[in-house]
């Protein structure tokens, strides 16, 4: 069964190839940590910080997921070349609408490596 | 089979009802009418502009797809209750990167009345 | 915006590579006429009758929709690769649950050629 | 982040409610164990053996991915209401053509309960 990648801290990785696969295949949600009940909430989910991933037919990012806890609040899927078949990040912003406090994060999926989680952000709505 | 409903000049509508329907189911795209070659660029796309859609369990926007003339570039699904379950705009922005000047368009699917179509949108890439 | 292509009569094409174009692109429901209500149905799905389609990363069948009227009752995503990287029929069997009669079609899409729509199944539900 | 439940083996388990959970939550792989190499091959996905699931609006199994390891094959996504609303069984039919032997498995959503695995079944291809 495919196995889910947890977040990696490769600032403690001595391999620099590693450093490269890690990093490209990380998911990030970045959003405010509090939020307003009812109201418009913007969260983006990014691929890699420092190391760019390929968006090649047999080798790209196919999709992101936007998750709160166990509950998958939306998906972004990608058909290849859709980054100009070149090695970049993948980045989309969905927009929510949060009623309760939330535990988000982003699941991702490549083609040759597999599923990687992000870590949790916590968002407060009040 | 299912038919795409094009986009309608609710302008023209004189029942109230059908502004109300034609304009919450039709999606929007908005982006520069310039981008520049292998650079990132962002292409927002909505539903409705006067009139929030449902998002009830039985009611939602469940996709939009984001399309350059025949092929899809990306997709978002939502999952009901992600805008939380309350009427409003479906809003999501995919970032993609241009090597070629593009016809794009937005294609949605509501889980009670079908598939809508945008307008198309012309960028020229330089 | 995309075009979606409805079921072309190729016996009536004089075009050698149209009637291979049109054929391998059209999807096609199979299922009995008549279903027991509330009973398990299976519909099969498939793509083209006479000429296969490629299954290359960069020229596949990327989904199938199985569709009731307005409503999508499924969908079938694939991974370029899933048919061995050669050229063959997608084919899939959903199983739903019939409630009321029905007219199913399919939707497909190739990520080089769009959107296509297949004929019309009716199928009365008792 | 999403934890991905794993097989559990619910003959062991004296609680009958979480019996009753685990069943109807577990996903299932059925093939033959042998597949010729370049030909057609059928996999089922299905959902629970004893117990069914609930197919309503807020509480369905939204799809099932078909995995070889780490890589997807294909994913069925279902519209609530597919089942007629009615508690059951999720189940489709994957035509796939194996190259190398395979060691595949299923992973489901419940809009509820989040993300659960199958077991493994290895193929080999000759």
């Amino acid at each position: 069964m495919p196995k889910v990648i947890n977040p990696v801290d490769i600032s403690k990785e001595e391999n620099e190839a590693k450093k490269d696969y890690f990093d490209r295949h990380t998911p990030h949600v970045y959003c405010e940590s509090k939020a307003k009940k009812a109201e418009k909430f913007t969260v983006k989910v990014t691929m890699g910080k420092d190391y760019p991933h390929p968006d090649d037919h047999d080798h790209y990012i196919q999709y992101v997921q936007l998750w709160n806890r166990q509950t998958m609040l939306a998906e972004a899927t990608f058909t290849a070349g859709a980054l100009g078949n070149m090695a970049g990040h993948v980045e989309v912003d969905f927009n929510i609408v949060p009623t309760v406090s939330m535990k988000l994060s982003a699941m991702s999926y490549c083609t040759k490596h597999g599923l990687w989680q992000s870590e949790d952000v916590e968002v407060s709505v009040e």
